[in-house]
């Protein structure tokens, strides 16, 4: 058995997007305890360049040791009870896994369901939370990496404190590609996740819980059901107040990779990481739109990081990602769930947002497509998005 | 904020272990999608030098995506349902940890009990399983991380048979450094760190699961608690026998550097691998014994890769220790629970069991400890490591 060389590719799925250089070289520096004086400095820091990117004051923010799906099960697992009652606006596959999640807590889910690549619709939820008043919790995503739709997570996050509820809130897209707003909004549990719009390896899952969240976790009757994501557990390692001690072995060398992403975030700046995301969106749209290409979202609720369009009449969908991957290397995403089959997720995620990966995608889709008489206006992609980048 | 550059440490403590130069190599090569053909390929490697390293024909042999922690919280929220009836055999800290995976999962916990440092007694365990012919599951640590005792997993799991019983075996430490067999000892599930003896990044859990234990997760009468470590939903991922499936979104660098590390394992052959450590083990030994330093464990039971001592009476044991890491830049571990404050433990793990880093041990802590004036023999433990070698 050889060692493994992966290929070089331009990842313009919906995650893991291109990694920065700099991530990769600080990924692989020498690993050190994870209870060792200088790795305590590095989890100081990082938590404090966690509370930037979130814009919060949230002494509980940290990475979890696991990807995504375990940042959402830690949220839910320390805030539902079994019988809590969780209001879940669904409109893509990741208001489903909440759905999961609330259930397998023996929670009760009672479901606000908007069409697939619409925004969450905030009458609905209001409504469900009036009809609910035992409502404990309202869970939603910001950013659904199933369809690239923003929901209006301010207005959501509004009703919920109104009428009682805490908030579990999914940005794994959002993070460092969209405005968010934890402390501003009044967000009560997020999580995320680093191989999108913050250009680090797969693998980690940054979460915040506010003070409201963490007084409900000390009330609660049972213990938390996962002893690795209990976070009164967690914060004896990550909480900072105390000596750290011992929960899990962390893993230190993605903890130096998260770092430096985070660093570059940070030396960007988030205002400036979101206006990249949204001119680089725009020249890819602006390229789509020159072809013919139909988004799956309405403009006023696209993601810029997360591009959905609509699979021309007579295309087959795999064999043009096949073609991008062979011939480009170049990956793009295909659809999820009741997506599969219908669209293509193009991102432009963090490092990936750049105006190289917006011309080389609409540069190969166009010869691609082109070369299978696909109904598209051919040759004019480029052009359009140079034009973009020209005025904007 | 600037970026971080760890020191260069030797770390001999509990793990992380010093990491292959390889294996950072590897963690660092360029990312690809979760989905790309080319890391299908990766996994399938991946699954084939698991079986190598398990000793096993399991298909459903993997890396869980997190630490060893969460590796452990698979095996049990997968087995156990409310109600089920599991005997844990505890003789250390993480025989604990077991205790509160079962009785989180709503599962009732049977104590067998043996002193810290001393190997699991399959006496008192078959007691325990006739006392409870309702028993499911019989759960036990093979290498006790926190002093060092290896326990007979062979016997133990016969036992369990015997007695219609599943077992769970936590090999964190025990595997690539210890005899460990999962086939031909009937091991039915089995998680391990990558941490250890593979001397690879901490973070991933490999996991494998007997048809046995299988057919117990087909036949749950309630869903398994974690999404996350639902092994049926794992299974369309990491599965193998029909297309593969999106669930979570692996950690892709991480499963380089495993892959790497296992290669690395492969190559050496385990039973040299076993050898390697036994002989490093007995240097430092002979050095540790030389000073007049004496061992928690009993010869018979003493992991060769974990070698945990008595704090020498008056000797302030983190000073110690704050010492050998500003001095030599080298991590050797504190006791964990019961044993805080009174035992060092030494690890001499996959690429850190060599020669080099016995007798840097042995001299640092005889400068050290003979400085502080210490009740040691100074000035013998490097001869005496040497002659071990010698002799060898």
């Amino acid at each position: 058995m050889q060692s493994f060389h992966p290929p070089r590719r331009t990842l313009m799925g919906p995650g893991p997007s291109d990694i920065d250089p700099r991530v990769l070289a600080a990924l692989s520096r020498d690993t050190v305890g994870h209870l060792d004086p200088k790795f305590i400095e590095l989890m100081d820091q990082i938590k404090q360049l966690l509370h930037y990117a979130f814009q919060t004051e949230n002494n509980m923010t940290f990475p979890v040791s696991a990807p995504g799906s375990a940042g959402m099960e830690c949220t839910f697992v320390n805030l539902v009870e079994p019988g809590d009652k969780v209001v879940v606006a669904q409109n893509g596959v990741f208001g489903g896994r909440m759905k999961e999640n609330v259930e397998r807590c023996g929670g009760v889910a009672v479901m606000v369901t908007d069409d697939w690549g619409s925004p969450v619709d905030p009458n609905k939820v209001e409504e469900a939370l009036k009809a609910n008043p035992d409502a404990k919790i309202l869970a939603f995503v910001h950013a659904e990496t199933s369809t690239g739709a923003i929901s209006d997570a301010e207005t959501l996050c509004k009703l919920a404190r109104d009428n009682d509820c805490l908030t579990i809130v999914d940005a794994v897209t959002s993070l460092g590609g969209s405005p968010l707003k934890v402390d501003d909004w009044g967000i009560d549990a997020i999580y995320s996740g680093t191989q999108k719009c913050l250009s680090c390896v797969p693998g980690i899952s940054p979460v915040s819980f506010s003070s409201r969240a963490l007084e409900v976790v000390q009330k609660r009757k049972t213990k938390v059901q996962s002893w690795f994501l209990d976070i009164s557990l967690l914060m004896n390692y990550w909480g900072g107040e105390t000596k750290r001690t011992y929960h899990h072995t962390a893993p230190v060398n993605a903890m130096y990779a998260l770092h430096e992403s985070l660093v570059l975030l940070k030396n960007e700046g988030l205002e400036r990481a979101w206006e990249r995301h949204a001119r680089n969106h725009n020249a890819l749209k602006a390229g789509f739109e020159a072809m013919g290409l139909n988004f799956v979202v309405d403009e006023a609720y696209r993601l810029p990081q997360l591009n959905a369009v609509s699979i021309p009449e007579g295309v087959d969908e795999a064999a043009v990602r096949g073609a991008l991957l062979n011939e480009y290397s170049l990956e793009i995403g295909a659809g999820l769930g009741a997506m599969a089959g219908k669209i293509w997720r193009v991102g432009l995620m963090g490092y990936a947002s750049n105006p190289k990966n917006v011309l080389l995608c609409l540069g190969a889709m166009d010869a691609i497509l082109t070369g299978m008489n696909a109904p598209i206006q051919s040759g004019v992609a480029v052009g359009s998005a140079r034009e973009s980048y020209a005025s904007a």
